[in-house]
């Protein structure tokens, strides 16, 4: 496993294994770092998929708004190796922020309407920041396909409306959710949970299977409102939660729905605050 | 010479020419067509320098204000097609408003700072325009290298800044302005020009050259805004000229500067209508 931290050489490196296979596959996982299963799995789907499996680590300033936890974000960049080598992964590309930013950025890429809500609402600037440094990490790795958690699933949205929009030449590899056994979405802030708010955080997933069971069992009578509402009174149960939001919308358009009949695919979408920690957590049912 | 009008077939045609040359190199002539010996320049330097010289012409809706002149752009499909091949084109990217944008584009790449004067500040959004379009023909053609006129001085600085800022992997080439024998610079514009328009127009090109004798000249006491006035004051001897902008700026950064001697490399950058037509022409003067 080489571990690059020059964008130079991580070009170099992809463009001698295209020199000598001119039909690599070239898989790619960006991550912030602090890997856990649900970036196993991306790997592993990578490395299943792919010749040449790229993982890049940056944790990107450029995504995170001025109150938000930038300078606390996890590191743990030996254990992060140990996950990446364990998974198959042929290159990491580990830059630092001043080999990825030289000087500060003056261009934005910047995604509209599927921003509006959710995460791009109650983050402003949050999806430039993903967008922009997605296109800058494809257009150093160049890769075939890249492969992102639907734990993010607006990200995914955001980045598949980027890519059709820009030509990009790079496939998006939805992948599923990992979540601990007991339900939690497997996420990097997890970490920061003291144990009380661990316990409660299960509050998440347990709304989100509640809500799935009452689309199961729907005769054709139960509006959006009504199913939102019911996981809004399930997450209040939990006294830590403070509920950021809890929407549900068309995928991958991310635009309103009241009719659930309606829409071929619907996501129901949370993020909820335990303490200082922000969660997300979501689910796409599909009809 | 391939004549394509679909992305697919323009990847399909340079992967396949990729394949069978794994060091090719691919020249890219971005233009809106009209084509003059500006664009031919481009296409012979693409040439020179490259195996496999593709142009694409695309008027781009997308660079437009709504009250410029889109809906009168000239075009002329077969005198572009015999420049083109005069020119040794291999590939001719001719895509149609739909194959471009099979919807409205919810993403934009936008460029601050390097656009906030000249044509950035006299054409809301045209440059997130050009910078939008350009990254797709980027991502469509996938080229080592591309051509751009220097009379869109301030688009080659966005365009370079862009890439930098964006790590594009395509190396930007910047060409000398191509005048008529008389001075004025060649524009696909200048078919709009009425007789008498056309003659006073050569004001543009006579005013930038008194410029340089001048700063020839200077013993170290020209000021930036004395500069300026003098061109200033040269163009209105035109009377059909209309003053859009005469700016003396920094290059490439396109900031203000006051004192001439303390910048390597400044612009002096104008855009000026005769009637509905607007020019634009500059010099660049480095110490």
């Amino acid at each position: 496993m080489q571990i690059l931290h020059r964008i130079q050489d991580v070009r170099e490196a992809v463009k001698t294994a295209r020199a000598e296979n001119s039909g690599l596959k070239v898989g790619f996982v960006p991550t912030m770092g602090y890997l856990h299963k649900g970036h196993a799995s991306l790997l592993e789907a990578a490395r299943e998929q792919s010749d040449l499996v790229v993982l890049s680590i940056f944790v990107n300033p450029l995504q995170f708004g001025p109150n938000e936890d930038l300078s606390r974000y996890p590191r743990d960049q030996e254990r992060d190796l140990a996950v990446a080598r364990a998974a198959g992964t042929d290159i990491v590309f580990f830059p630092s922020v001043e080999e990825m930013y030289p000087q500060p950025t003056k261009t934005v890429v910047s995604v509209s309407e599927v921003t509006e809500r959710l995460c791009g609402a109650a983050r402003p600037g949050h999806f430039d920041g993903v967008a922009t440094v997605v296109t800058k990490l494809f257009n150093i790795v160049q890769p075939d396909q890249a492969y992102f958690g639907l734990k993010d699933a607006q990200q995914i949205a955001v980045i598949q409306q980027m890519v059709d929009d820009l030509n990009t030449p790079v496939g998006i590899v939805p992948c599923p959710i990992v979540r601990e056994e007991d339900g939690l979405a497997m996420s990097s802030r997890n970490v920061y949970l003291q144990p009380e708010e661990r316990k409660q955080a299960l509050v998440l997933s347990a709304a989100l299977r509640m809500a799935e069971g009452l689309v199961q069992s729907d005769s054709g009578s139960l509006q959006a409102e009504e199913l939102r509402q019911a996981v809004i009174d399930h997450i209040r149960q939990s006294p830590l939660a403070d509920i950021d939001y809890a929407d549900i919308l068309a995928y991958p358009s991310l635009v309103p729905v009241t009719d659930l009949r309606s829409t071929p695919a619907f996501i129901i979408a949370l993020a909820v605050k335990f303490g200082k920690t922000r969660l997300i957590d979501n689910i796409i049912i599909r009809k």
